[in-house]
């Protein structure tokens, strides 16, 4: 069972500018920032009710979100849905036949997390998250 | 001050074959449909914690969200935020030089709302709605 949206992740060109609306105009708190080598991007969380935005400034030309912003431009790039078993989530769309990105869960900045194919999702990027503390 | 991400859009080919993911896989449930005429589009309500996914299948090929499909496929399309005064939002939004969309709030599918133009967004179509009984 999902238990909420945990974030919405949305590709950036530039944080700072991102900021002017996120932060300045929806009146977010920026609560973590981070480098996330592996995945080739600069991320900044913003908390909105129990959910969050993740804003990610590609810092790796050759990773797969500077190849997006390359291709389609600044936008919503992934939905993360909060679990309290990624594993089992993971077994449930792979017995349902959904095209796995992850075919096990990994360490993210969400947690413990995985994503899904967008071929499987009506077009979006989907991810698991299990929180750790 | 927003209280919760209150929808994510996304725009699907079809209600029935995209239920096979969100409602079936996800195992989140439908609870309303409805036509939405002047956005030219069947949505479908499904909740996730607090906040809910709206799918939305186009029926009118002259639409937007019809433009939108042929354009750039399947995907996430917008994300609407929960205001308890969505003209505050607005009169905020506007103060900061945000682009608008809707000039003033209008009656819709989440109660009153309005969207932002993505130029202002990074990209990404923002709505804002207060909620009516």
């Amino acid at each position: 069972m999902l238990k909420r949206i945990h974030h919405v992740g949305i590709v950036v060109r530039n944080l700072d500018e991102a900021y002017r609306f996120y932060r300045d105009a929806l009146g977010l708190h920026v609560h973590k920032t981070a480098e996330v080598r592996d995945q080739g991007v600069k991320a900044a969380l913003l908390r909105v009710g129990h959910s969050e935005i993740e804003l990610l400034e590609p810092i790796d030309p050759r990773g797969t979100v500077a190849r997006f912003l390359e291709k389609r431009g600044e936008g919503m790039h992934h939905i993360c849905f909060e679990t309290d078993d990624v594993e089992r989530e993971l077994a449930a769309a792979r017995a349902k036949g959904i095209p796995l990105i992850d075919e096990k869960p990994r360490r993210g900045l969400a947690g413990r997390i995985c994503f899904l194919h967008p071929k499987g999702t009506a077009g979006v990027l989907v991810e698991y998250a299990q929180p750790v503390d």
